[in-house]
């Protein structure tokens, strides 16, 4: 019988919020070391802890030694220390796609449990997703440009209606751009792993392919989003033979990461207008270093790996922390345990 | 018994919808007079025919001497000859807000039916609201300066869901904004001129008010969408006071008629930050002339009123006007027939 948990919160949490965990249950001893924090720089950023300020590094150490669980990962080199740090049972993160960043710090030889944020982005993503839609659909970057010239040029731009979107990755991300894209009536494929005997109708797709069918989905796409987790199988899995697949009239979403894509290869074919344009949350190095072109393209839109961000997201991540802490504390599965093999 | 009816296309229409209209029925005599109209500057455009070629008002004169039905008003005076073309009987027009129009052109004191194009622009429409709800909740246009600068800065953007959208009309239009922000889990509110005993969930929308109601709904609103037709009634209807009434964070879209609103107040409410940002694809004068202060504003968005035109336009004005020949030679009640007290 469990009767006393430790938690360390190594992110920055409004006030009300630690309030929340720490009343969740009696058993948990909830720990906010409020003065080791980084200062946010928008609502619900979750920056590292520093560890420049003298006897830092020092305190984090002592806090990680006595923790059972943690909400977020930390600023420390954690797989080194797991050894002596017996205690550690779970790390719940604050973002989806962590699988990558857990196994660069050793996480998955570990038993540590990870759980992911899953879900919390799904929403704001998807939005951008349309968002991205509607802005190339109605042709507004070239609006603007024409704003900026004081110049009226009426136009016919196009409807979502009737388009195919193309969603490779069908997670609670891909599965609500599917949603939303259907809402606005457009043709939606899917592409999974395995389809693990689900349908196309479950997933909420019209039809739903793997990767061997990825080549003529793609061929078959106004617009592609990517929203898969990268993994080994997803690392540059829109190359530029993919690339070259695409209609001239395609747009292409990355809300997954970075490294999904041949960005080089992405912005060549943009900058020869073999695309029509690109909605970018992702980069494979972030920030987007200055001399990267797809700064400068005009049918390209740079976003700071932001459209994940909501001011509410905090809010949904406490929730769903609260509830696996229930789960904990039950002893019953916990959510959006991070498969170590998938990496999501 | 119906046995001839001439139908006069007055504005440029693709050849296979010509074919289309004039395969209707055997009783139809379409006349197309292609080498007259304007040359179209984007698909589904619908410019006025020149009259200064030579001997084109003459031709113009004859064919509409002949008309039973026009397809759009077509380029002459027509008021003042209604006396002796007593053939005329209905025109079917190719937007939807033609009321302020028709009267101009002496219409409303005739026998004339006209119809409007109500419900093809629904959609286009509807998602030119989506994209402004979104770009200004994910502070696109800021975004987009940042990029110019190849600036990275990441922030935290907000949702639709939650949001308080208020839809002043409730025609098709207004009920296709208020179904799209629900797919986004937006609260929506509607005012329509009267309710006639028409409840909120019937219009589509959360919560139903009237003229009476709208100060307070406009000052609880997150988004103003403007849908409603131009008339006595709606004339400046969003003016200085009211806009004051708004929240500093609320986003104005116009997709009605310029003069619906108060455009002056409107553009010092949104200089002087004291509203989030603007969509407007209508203005009092169109085009929005070079010296209007809207053009460059950071906050807005100017589009030179093609918010409703999209590339398959003609098909879906085509597809309606075929379905009132159908019923005008049935002697069956038109569909989209314009009120000529209320102008819609």
């Amino acid at each position: 019988m469990i009767e006393h948990v430790r938690v360390v919160i190594t992110t920055p949490l409004e006030e009300e919020l630690v309030s929340t965990v720490a009343g969740i249950d009696d058993r948990l001893d909830v720990v906010y070391p409020a003065d080791l924090m980084a200062a946010t720089r928008y609502p619900s950023d979750h920056p590292f802890p520093p560890l420049d300020a003298p006897g830092s590094a020092e305190r984090w150490e002592s806090l990680l030694d006595e923790a059972e669980i943690l909400f977020d990962f930390g600023p420390l080199d954690l797989a080194p220390t797991l050894a002596r740090r017996p205690k550690l049972r779970w790390i719940q993160a604050t973002s989806a796609g962590v699988g990558r960043f857990a196994e660069r710090i050793g996480l998955l030889d570990s038993d540590v449990v990870v759980t992911t944020a899953s879900g919390v982005h799904a929403r704001p993503l998807a939005e951008f997703a349309m968002l991205a839609m509607l802005l190339f659909g109605k042709d507004t970057l070239r609006l603007q440009r024409e704003q900026q010239e004081r110049h009226w040029e009426r136009h016919a731009g196009e409807e979502i209606r009737g388009k195919v979107v193309c969603v490779v990755g069908l997670g609670k991300i891909g599965r609500e751009v599917a949603r939303l894209a259907h809402a606005f009536d457009a043709r939606v494929t899917g592409v999974v792993r395995e389809t693990r005997g689900r349908s196309a109708r479950e997933l909420g797709v019209d039809v739903l392919g793997t990767p061997d069918d990825l080549d003529a989905l793609l061929a078959d796409a106004d617009v592609v989003v990517l929203a898969t987790p990268h993994t080994g199988d997803t690392h540059r899995l829109l190359d530029a033979r993919r690339i070259a697949l695409l209609k001239p009239t395609a747009i292409v979403v990355n809300i997954a990461r970075g490294d999904v894509v041949d960005e080089p290869a992405l912005a060549d074919a943009l900058a020869a207008g073999r695309l029509r344009g690109a909605a970018l949350d992702v980069f494979q190095e972030e920030p987007l270093p200055a001399e990267s072109p797809l700064w400068g393209l005009p049918n390209v839109l740079v976003s700071p790996h932001s459209a994940s961000t909501v001011a509410a997201e905090n809010e949904r991540i406490v929730e769903l922390f609260g509830e696996n802490l229930r789960r904990y504390l039950a002893g019953t599965p916990l959510l959006n345990v991070l498969d170590k093999g998938l990496l999501y």
